[in-house]
């Protein structure tokens, strides 16, 4: 996990500023680099940001000089960046070993792929495929007629139901349960009847899933998590639920049955997200907000219920003074009732 | 999963008014049905409901007529719908085979029915009962003298500690943890010294229990979920906390410690509920709402602190309007000013 | 579980005022106590909480009496409380065979002390320690690295990654995630370019960690959970989390990448804490707050965004109370009126 700068700027095809003795543990963004850390600026107006950086170099357009920084110019400092992240990652020795452990129990019907890492008691039911350099450890469970694709990363005690689909690099951590029943009933008196939930998961390419995250399958048709979407620890997602390419849904976040999510969306902690609502692309739910009707793309709210979040930020500007308030209020009662003396 | 009206108003002796030919996929509540579900309406007065329902059938009661639907009069619209579900879960295939997988650990002295199905790798530890068409999926844990009943469902890596007690009809979905230490310390000095939890958990017949859910075993006694409740993904509910009859417990719901629930109760989703509280029958605890105080029957609240529904709305409408009314006690102070002026 | 007063009182080598032949069933907390139960007076100036408390006997300091109770006076009431409970613990069988089952799958170069119980399905990788008296129940994986030290008890199904290190006299529960990979990417364009998670968690002595939680690991460094510190349900910790000794994380709450928590902090139930911040020695954090700022040693917060407990408090109450000052300002308005009618 170290390569020197000059060996980066090397790999990058880029033109290095500084002393390429210097050693590289590690990439992250400009504000949370660390010294022993690449990262890179994008675009001249962060240039600020560049220089406040604590990152040991920074990769920049052609044109930027940053004084006194150890630098790597190129012509697009993001692919750049990425290359160098899939070099770091590429160090990353497997934890498992290739090939299909003695103990996993794999039915007869099962197509596993001929390169792939099957752990100790993995079970895979009849009518499930595993794609070539796909990755499943010990204890994982792939249900009847479930799909998954190539190169994906299933850590330890996973749990995929039947007929579920996972595309391509996709990474599942452990605890994560995929295609459990929706929560649906209908009640007939006092007694709630279960209403079959016959739908399944679709998992697109890229999407990586934290742990202990719960995704149900659909009454019918199926919940969908889009290509490239980043789901955190804990997050709940209902039945019929579609969510789209390239979102970040952050931990212990809820999402209610058949709420459709547009692209790049952004839902912070703890956020919890109504049924049946349509959120725009690029919208924001800030942290522990509560939604409860549909919002644009763009949108960025705040709060429970969710306010757009200048006036959200207002809202609780006015709440934690409404001690100077009620003084006022109390005061101009006051000099009214003085003035009412006067005025008769 | 299809069967034509025809069909159905034969199953549930209706009497058919429209096309018997019409194939039907679902069944759903009036407001959630698509186009090929069949829907049901028990009461005359949400006679609009029904007509702007998408259903393609609705069963409806004798007297009724619905211009332009497809419907089926019965005696008991509720009953026969209950049946109609019941015929579509019917259909559904079991995924696991009848009998004892051969790599499942069972425990001499474990008494288990003789119409059974037990996945690779369960364990069922010594003295434990599983009763007669019980289906037990891959990796779950049965743990020393827990009894579950007949007829029950537990998906993969379910696990449930010592001495809990499962009813019949039971569903526990996967990632579920029932039996968990109640979390529990008496603090001396600094330190937390860690109180034995040496009760049980009792689930009644006919209860749910969605995916990643925590129920943790209470100190001495039992922590209880009663009859027809359903427990959604990701709730938490401490030791001692009892649950009635036919309650819907939303997802991220957590119910701390000796907290006593009616019947009939909705805790809707992310609500947090403090200890040693009680909780009404029918009563409504509106999503993300934290409520600290105990409730009686029927009362609807939301909002932390909880307030009365009605309440919460209008303080909930004062809040977003507190820019309006900082702008008026300004307006006033001047005004107040210039009288003052004049008033001398 | 039963023993009679007397015998309690040769345990501690207390002087026993009342009967010796009650049975005590259990201990608790004066206020949490029931009857069978016994309890603990630290300090003198808790004796009304003593006098009330339902506990049929109480430890107390050598100069306390209290009238009508049974009493065991001793020099250090704490203490000797916590032999008690310690009694109690004891008692409680082992519920897994000492030994390692058969089914275990054990990689050759892993190091397991002589004294050990290791359960079925359970999966130790290779290089990983297991130390004197710990217990691992069935289908736990313990991975590539990991070291677990002495008389730890880990339950079924938790899932320990590679290279955590866990101290000794650690319970963790089951459905636990403890090294999963942080939630880090750089976005470039819309999209979400993983950074590797290459840190570790280190969890001290002492620590109780409640069922389902999940504990990511460092991206370099580590994620650490101090001595004593007692975890419940649900957590959510993400990566370069540091929490101090004798912590209480309440169900469902999650913290941020790299917040750093002192020692003796309470977070209630389902609070969220932003990242990046510092919480001092002793703070509380009410349930379901927001914590978006750091707060200094003996803290109490309340509220999103969170405020001191008193402000917050106070808040509320003016909350709950806008309708009233909203009527007030109409009132005042209508005053101001006809004042103005008069003064011309």
């Amino acid at each position: 996990m170290r390569i020197t700068i000059a060996d980066i700027a090397q790999l990058i095809e880029g033109e290095l500023i500084g002393s390429g003795k210097m050693e590289i543990t590690g990439c992250a963004g400009l504000k949370e680099a660390k010294e022993g850390d690449i990262s890179f600026l994008a675009n001249a107006k962060y240039e600020p940001l560049a220089k406040e950086s604590k990152a040991s170099a920074i990769i920049v357009p052609r044109q930027i000089s940053l004084a006194g920084k150890t630098i790597i110019r190129v012509d697009q400092p993001s692919l750049a960046f990425s290359k160098v992240i899939s070099h770091f990652l590429k160090d990353t020795p497997p934890l498992i070993h290739a090939g299909i452990h003695p103990t996993a129990v794999i039915a007869q019907d099962a197509k596993i792929a001929s390169q792939v890492s099957i752990g100790a008691y993995v079970v895979i039911e009849p009518k499930a495929t595993v794609g070539e350099g796909t990755k499943i450890y010990a204890h994982s469970y792939v249900g009847h007629g479930t799909r998954i694709g190539s190169n994906c990363l299933i850590y330890p005690h996973v749990m995929l139901r039947e007929n579920i689909s996972v595309g391509n690099k996709v990474i599942i951590h452990s605890g994560t349960v995929i295609g459990s029943d929706g929560y649906g009933y209908v009640t007939i008196g006092s007694k709630h009847i279960k209403i079959p939930q016959v739908g399944t998961v679709a998992i697109e390419d890229d999407v990586e899933i934290g742990a202990n995250v719960t995704i149900d399958r659909a009454r019918f048709d199926k919940t969908v998590i889009g290509e490239g979407t980043k789901i955190d620890n804990l997050v709940h997602i209902a039945h019929n639920v579609t969510i789209g390419k390239h979102c970040l849904i952050i931990a212990q976040v809820g999402i209610s049955g058949s709420t459709d999510i547009g692209k790049n969306v952004i839902l912070a902690g703890q956020a919890g997200i109504v049924g049946h609502l349509t959120i725009g692309d690029g919208a924001v739910v800030a942290a522990q907000s509560g939604l409860s009707k549909s919002i644009k793309a763009g949108a960025q709210v705040f709060g429970t219920p969710a306010q757009p979040l200048r006036q959200a930020f207002k809202t609780n500007a006015y709440i934690q003074r409404l001690d100077h308030y009620v003084e006022l209020i109390h005061d101009l009662k006051k000099r009214i009732e003085e003035l009412e003396k006067k005025v008769k």
